[in-house]
């Protein structure tokens, strides 16, 4: 049986992010990605949605120059053909501040002749900027 | 080809939000299900988690009393054999404020004899926070 893509992508990219060795990654993702991390673009310019293999690297490279991953965990994991999803917890540190993150994170993935063609990444965004900012917003009691 | 669990799920989770019609989503709720949906739980108290069908037929309640769902469009599936993933696009009505709320929401679901048993549900929570609010909460450009 051969491994799913999503576990060599993972490997390359968790090197990527903790060794800053970024050639195994940009092997791995097609040129025409389309990709999108939802969140508050104007707090983390990492955030938004890119578009082919050059643009994706350089969040990549953004992505390590702001944070070291401690450890993470896939809480629950769904593999298709060429296709999927996990929901993950990252314990980051932000390298600027020296703060700890702990951070939960869903991602959709689609895979073309092994590589990376789409993905979707949905974070936990108001818990990752309460931490990134070091103090609770306050916030009324709604319902 | 039986039809697989989400899909009766999902008619009766938006039945029940829609009509208040609670007795389809009882039925097919385990008695022993585990659930969270992660969030600001001193902002909306039905976010966090829960454990027991009651509970849970108890927050679907406080959903139900506080959005009404105007449409919603499944942007990635992935099905397994007991279980499911999706991201999906809400466009909700605030009941209280008739304010419109568009988010994104991440599930991963587990069934066991149809039935939901395990349910995890990512949002964007920022955005639902501001939208929630009324207003952007300023930030601070980190990276």
């Amino acid at each position: 049986m051969t491994e799913h893509s999503l576990w060599r992508f993972s490997r390359a990219l968790h090197r990527a992010l903790d060794e800053r060795h970024l050639d195994d990654l940009e092997n791995l993702i097609d040129d025409d990605i389309d990709w999108a991390i939802y969140g508050p673009v104007d707090m983390f310019t990492f955030l938004g949605a890119r578009h082919g293999k050059a643009a994706v690297m350089e969040v990549c490279r953004q992505i390590a120059d702001n944070v070291q991953v401690r450890r993470f965990e896939r809480e629950s994991v769904m593999l298709g053909e060429n296709s999927a999803a996990s929901m993950m917890r990252y314990s980051l540190t932000a390298l600027d501040s020296n703060r700890p993150i702990s951070l939960r994170v869903a991602h959709f993935a689609r895979f073309r002749d092994g590589r990376l063609a789409s993905m979707r990444v949905l974070v936990d965004t108001f818990d990752l900027v309460e931490q990134a900012l070091g103090s609770p917003i306050h916030l009324p009691k709604i319902a």
